[in-house]
């Protein structure tokens, strides 16, 4: 694959510096020599930008889950989730386009945020959605060996997963201790789930094992994947390229609507059963889809998992506020273990 | 107290050096300039000294609850445990003795093997246990205000205070990487430990928490200036020190008995209710001081602490396979947790 060949040259190139991931400095590695001596402004306002994505993907993300809570309080809705996930692609690619239009209005149509593209460009933008595709589709099958909370527990896979993949697809190093601190942002997350019946997750037979493995996999494949697909051409408008990922989004959640709900949305019509917080969760969806993006973008997966994970927790301390949730001795413990993560993961670039 | 001064004079010598704690590399720097420049054989025999007594420690403690489950199993016991606990000092002593008298008939009597003291060395030895009495007198107390398993969970205060007080008072540095491995530690000898009732820990009562906090600083305390003692005279045969040690434990735990058990002692007996168990128990709990003693003198407060952690996981996996113990996923989380300690602050003395 091409993208490989390019991955492989920048690393060449990086082995001459220090080895240990630093995302801005990744960063910058990819673009041109003459961008590579840009001035400590630019580099402050990409920082920035960085830190700006991923405390919206943050915040966003903690927000998806008290709605979840929210609209299940609030009744069961009857709306068909495939509908939903068509919608939010449709949303994120209108939204891609309405900042796209400014950008034109300003700038004008240039060769990086043009529409117009290759099929050399656009031939690998159907993959992460195909990928989403079959874990969407492998979900309805686990759950003949896997019941919800064990699922619930086994999703923390993905935190693994993407680490793995991200070092040998991205080819970027992590240091040791970040690698450490990834083992314990993974161990934390559980723990903070941990409940009294958590511990029937024990009792998964090797086939539910064998799916979530390969369900985290593809999550985590797919995530990668979009980041290559993203870093592969840094000076490329990021707006154009969520328009192509999202068009194919489009595309394989039509498809799923016919494999799954098609004789649903035929008889009760596509927008049977939204409500309002129907409207707001596709909203936030497609806010956050692009929020990810952008993380891939100026940051990159390791980023998007540190951030997704901290929202979790988050969230629980929100609930505890709005719903009288309980917080447990093992939420603060795994929140604990998932600070010193963080920590680690921030001091583990500096030392070597 | 004069063992500050010379930890002073030491610590100006090691500002010069990597202030990272290396247990190893700090033991020759309390000894004399001409032992500075042993040779690496030497030296590797240490260190081989400092390995055997951290995994005696280990298998010992790890041992020490076996036999505790064991003779729980076994039924009920009515021996008093303050006698246990002077046998044990006894013992210990008597241990020490016999080890004096095979090095003074091998290498005579010299004037750091002598049982000869001064006061001035003397001294600070009662110290140690009358820190114990107090905390052991305390327990009694805190059973008012703090269930038992919420009393196992919170004893995991004595890591952090450990930690806290091997930094102020021996004056010895932890990196940033081992401080975040000793929460680590700590987080997760707690969550290793957790089931469905651990929660009812955080309806403890302020009295309750703020009794734990105390006795854990007074244990941490206690261990701490154990290895201060044993230190500040690096060339003093350790048996001696122990005899020290051992012959006020003693003393105190006389005093114990006076306070907590005199009438069933006088109308019973001394050993009564004592059965093999007990004598195994007693003969464990006694080889365990000694090993504390080693450590202490050998490495430090630091690496007893990981080698009893790591302890409580091995009694656990162990008492899987003797009493068919039900291991739960929070004990794997918990050991994933410790084990990344382990492994962190084996690292973080060579970063930076």
């Amino acid at each position: 694959m091409e993208y490989r060949k390019i991955k492989s040259q920048e690393n060449e190139e990086d082995n001459l510096h220090n080895d240990v991931e630093d995302p801005r400095e990744r960063l910058l590695s990819v673009v041109s020599p003459q961008q590579h001596n840009m001035s400590g402004a630019k580099e402050q306002s990409k920082w920035k930008l960085k830190s700006i994505v991923t405390i919206a993907l943050t915040l966003l993300t903690s927000s998806q889950a008290i709605l979840i809570v929210w609209s299940k309080r609030a009744g069961k809705y009857e709306y068909s989730v495939t509908t939903a996930n068509f919608s939010v692609e449709a949303l994120k690619c209108a939204l891609s386009l309405l900042a796209l239009a400014r950008i034109w209005n300003k700038d004008g149509v240039t060769e990086d945020n043009t529409l117009k593209t290759t099929i050399d460009e656009v031939i690998v933008y159907p993959i992460p959605a195909a990928l989403y595709l079959v874990k969407n589709l492998l979900q309805y099958y686990i759950f003949a060996y896997v019941d919800a909370p064990s699922y619930q527990i086994l999703k923390n896979f993905n935190i693994i997963s993407t680490g793995v993949l991200y070092r040998i697809i991205l080819k970027r190093k992590l240091s040791e201790v970040q690698w450490a601190a990834f083992a314990l942002l993974c161990a934390g997350c559980t723990t903070a789930q941990l409940n009294c019946s958590s511990d029937s997750v024990l009792q998964t037979p090797l086939q539910g094992w064998i799916m979530a493995i390969v369900m985290a996999f593809l999550s985590g494949f797919a995530g990668v994947y979009t980041e290559a697909i993203i870093k592969k051409r840094p000076s490329r408008n990021i707006n154009v390229q969520n328009f192509w990922l999202y068009v194919f989004g489009m595309v394989f959640n039509v498809m799923a609507i016919f494999i799954q709900d098609f004789d649903a949305v035929m008889n009760k019509g596509f927008f049977h059963g939204y409500s309002l917080i129907t409207i707001c969760m596709i909203l936030n969806h497609a806010l956050s889809g692009i929020a990810v993006s952008m993380v891939m973008k100026y940051a990159n997966n390791i980023v998007k998992v540190y951030s997704t994970s901290v929202a979790m927790l988050l969230t629980a301390v929100v609930s505890m506020f709005l719903f009288q949730f309980h917080l447990s001795l093992a939420f603060f413990l795994g929140s604990t273990v998932v600070s010193v993560s963080v920590y680690l993961h921030s001091i583990g670039k500096l030392q070597r």
